[in-house]
């Protein structure tokens, strides 16, 4: 069978069998990841006070630690001193991480877009020279991209480089800002414009380099234990041969190591938010009221369930799409490219998915640390409590690598990028549905089990999909790239659809397996997700075609989308009183 | 015409005329309120910072300085050393003061819940030893209600009271938690039990009694300059002359003060709401990205319409509910009821909009900083911007005052007693409702105007509810009050009916005056709620519906909610861009 392309689940009907679901984590996997929670446990719960303190040398400290044991090398090759996990592997270790508040900070940014574009667009010189240091940790690593008038918009950037009279070294100056691991690295990954260059070319820069300097720690609202700083090259020496891939392919490099970056984000905060969840049950069963724990109450469990359902389907749809880029990896590697390479092309096929798994999993978050802060009541408001860190380190995965709003865009252009360069035959099908919009509906098969209507709502969610921005894209033409309600719209749609279908296929494929009496809060899950979802999808593409489409083509299409979002009757109460209990009774997160 | 009563607005139809709109303020309104704005922007926004760190003795100063111009004693008699103005301008105060972050709280609990109890509550005596020097500022005060194991089970707290063996005092054991101006408040009221009582008997404390300390400043997510301790009662001496109404009242006075504290809360956050707003737009307009103020690009200008969308409803349903609790006051004086127990009777006949307005408010306050932050970016997440510290302050509104979760419940508790009682007639027009769905639907009478259409949506919400609440007091009968996710949703619709009927009629009103081409952007507004609700109050009716109904009756009502909420194609892109260009040309929340 042919490996499903990126932005395809739009179009094409996947199997259970053909994804991968975490109830197949090998026993070597599950121990990477047990490796990674017993570091946070050790090394990182003990210290969060002090971290967020920013107490001298501590957070160094611990990245030596846990480059010691070969955290920080997970993803290198093991001939450049890593471990050469794959990808989804390198997923489930940053998920483990996702708990340690500004440690994960930390070691995302090392790890990630700190150590990722040298490994990934480095020549072997440059490899040997920095990989093995950085996979020990004996260095640390910084990315410098945005400025104070480059955010979103990061090609606009004035940090400038200029060759100098004997050809031997750029010299660069200007000002970077949100540097991530700014106060102590040893290497910067500098972005700047050569002369009067378009795009930007990308350097590696040795952080101790003279003309280097840096303002004080920013203050934030969290993760306050993450050095964050502004660094300012004043005419800053860097050998030619630090410039990192061709020239101008510096905003190349930043956006492909942004793909992987959003991904890496969706497994994290999924670490985050299940740790939260546990906090909010755990309380919820000690904290009496009214004579009994407040984990007795429906009010109570409504959300306890809530958490869990954003958790269980952030985690489906978060290593499904993992393990495509695996697959994806392996057949380039396959067909004879490097494995460098490899790694970068399979996640750009997938960058679509990574920028909505981004937003999926933020939201996530902030939604599983809102409630936590809300079940917690007073103390949830009290610095004393672990949740509150949660809410307000939560927050910032919403803005960075690349502000949520951005993310939704970036998907839904990708995606009809892709269909314009006939990599991906949107309008085929769209044409299909704006046909059945007018005949009779046929009779759908349906299919058996007790999820046979989520298949078919599954279906329908994405007629819904194809209606809208089929009927956007000839509507609205070039102008649809400016319609950013309409493309927000769309993305959110495609964002909850890729979870919907993520969830029901892993739940599909443990009751093939296990049969469905073993997966009766699952089924709970992925039956209240799909109604929840139905309403959401009905509302967002009823805004949507109410702002571009009018009389009756509008009416049609909206007679279309009432029938696509169309459920049955489902009691969610019940469902997520059953979801809350399991997760009470086992006094945590257990999905 | 008679006036409304207490939960009447499920069930009775309002006119345009007959509610208060902010429109109407007079010049001694505005006066006043414009006092606190300048006290605000001159005594406080210079020392946020300086308060946020508590620097010594600046809260109480500032305090202080409030007292001098009269503002402490807005809401007290003349007699008493006040101004006296009437309920809706204090809240007109309120919403004022309400961007004042640390310095809100502290007013709030010193001239709501510190001084009401003792106003409203006191004998002549004291009254007339305490509330002279409580509207000056001379006295500061506290309200000690919550204990560690007692938050919103408030009854059950163990801080006993036993009269000494000579009878002239009572002696008071217990530890109070989370008490505002703790730390420097002059006068406590204090909730205790008398020996074996049942129900809680309130004291007036002098705060600096023998036997009382307090715990050190407790560290919080925010409003970090309000004064938050634990206090420690050890045998402290209460002369009996300081018992406050009768023993065993206390639990009532508890209630009722938090009847006020909850409408006036919803002031204060529409205050601080309309300010996050401007933020938000001052720094839309400043910020340029790919060429242009982000304020010009459709994704943010639907963030600020919906922060202004939030506001306007907050504020139109506030103000109706104040003035229809003057009116109330108004005739229980000319019914010859003394003036503080009519102002206690007559907060009291609208304690179920008070309750529902508080978890609006809060969850606009909410809304707004959320969306704030993230039109600010990283800039957002920096501690050196107002908007993050706005994210922090706000967070504790969904919790104190009761939670949003207890507000919820004692909404649809209240109304539903109200109809036990047979003060509200809500099963004849739920019957009424439930025989339509059995018949051919009559052809409604359609109103004129702009807003035609909201106008029977209007009716159709009610009619939602009705049959929601009719149906789940019949069929769960004595459980209903168990079922706490049938009830919060009975609390949404509610909500949202309210908000919904509130701002029809301001801007009818308004059209009615003016005519429809001075309200364009109001019209906008009414429109966009008015469907967004619709969706809203169809998801929460259907989740209610399916929680606790079956066959072919749950059938019958699903049908009956579709025609319910039904709306017509509205372009609600089109109108949040119209919302969102008046505050962007204005630079700030202009509505």
């Amino acid at each position: 069978m042919k490996a499903i392309k990126g932005g395809e689940f739009l179009i094409r009907k996947t199997n259970p069998e053909d994804i991968f679901t975490p109830e197949e984590w090998t026993e070597e996997q599950n121990m990477i990841a047990q490796m990674c929670d017993d570091f946070i446990q050790k090394e990182v719960e003990p210290n969060l006070d002090a971290i967020d303190k920013m107490e001298e040398g501590l957070m160094q400290s611990i990245l030596d630690k846990a480059g010691e044991l070969g955290m920080l090398g997970l993803s290198v090759p093991e001939s450049l001193g890593g471990m050469g996990v794959d990808f989804k592997t390198s997923l489930l270790a940053t998920e483990a991480l996702g708990k340690g508040h500004s440690f994960s900070v930390a070691f995302g940014a090392h790890t990630g877009i700190g150590t990722l574009p040298i490994l990934y667009y480095g020549t072997e010189e440059q490899k040997a020279k920095y990989i093995p240091k950085l996979a020990s940790g004996e260095w640390k690593a910084s990315y410098c991209l945005t400025e104070p008038g480059s955010g979103s918009d990061a090609n606009s950037g004035k940090t400038k480089a200029v060759l100098s009279e004997d050809g031997k070294n750029y010299i660069i100056n200007g000002q970077k800002m949100w540097i991530t691991n700014g106060g102590f690295a040893d290497v910067f990954t500098v972005f700047a414009k050569i002369d009067e260059d378009e795009k930007l070319t990308a350097f590696i820069v040795d952080a101790h380099s003279e003309g280097i300097s840096l303002n004080p720690e920013e203050k934030k609202m969290g993760i306050k234990g993450s050095s964050t700083r502004q660094v300012f090259f004043n005419n800053v020496k860097v050998p030619v041969e630090n410039m990192l891939s061709e020239r101008q392919n510096g905003f190349k490099i930043a956006l492909n190591i942004l793909n992987i970056g959003r991904i890496k984000l969706a497994a994290g905060v999924l670490g985050g938010a299940k740790e939260a969840v546990t906090l909010s049950v755990n309380y919820a069963n000690e904290r009496e009221q009214f004579g009994r724990p407040i984990s007795k109450y429906g009010a109570i469990r409504s959300k306890i369930a809530e958490q869990v359902i954003r958790c269980y389907i952030t985690e489906s749809a978060t290593y499904r799409a993992g393990q495509n880029i695996d697959d994806a990896i392996e057949q380039l590697i396959a067909d004879g490219m490097e494995k460098g390479k490899a790694t970068l092309k399979g996640i750009e096929e997938f960058a679509a998915e990574c920028a909505l798994l981004k937003v999926l999993g933020s939201e996530a978050l902030d939604y599983v640390v809102d409630e936590g802060v809300q079940i917690h009541g007073g103390m949830g408001y009290s610095a004393e409590s672990n949740i509150e860190r949660a809410y307000r380190d939560s927050r910032i995965n919403r803005i960075f690598e690349g502000t949520n709003e951005i993310n939704r865009m970036l998907t839904v252009d990708m995606i009809l990028k892709r269909a314009m360069k006939g990599e991906l035959d949107l309008m085929g099908p769209a044409m299909k549905v704006a046909g059945e919009l007018m005949s009779i509906p046929e009779t759908p098969e349906i299919p058996e089990g007790p999820l046979a209507n989520e298949h078919l709502y599954l279906e329908n969610f994405k007629k819904t999909i194809l209606m809208v921005a089929g009927s956007a894209v000839q509507k609205l033409m070039t102008t649809l790239a400016k319609e950013q309600e309409v493309l927000m719209a769309i993305a959110d749609m495609s964002m909850w659809t890729y979870a919907s279908e993520s969830a029901l296929l892993r739940v599909q494929k443990k009751i093939d397996k296990e049969g469905a009496d073993a997966c009766e809060e699952e089924i709970a899950i992925v039956k209240t997700y799909f109604v929840d979802s139905a309403d959401r999808i009905n509302k967002s593409a009823k805004d949507a075609l109410n702002a571009f489409a009018e009389g009756d083509e509008l009416r049609m299409m909206l007679m279309g989308l009432k029938r696509f979002t169309k459920t049955e009757p489902f009691n969610t109460k019940e469902a997520r009183q059953k979801i809350a209990l399991k997760a009470i009774e086992a006094n945590k997160y257990c999905f």
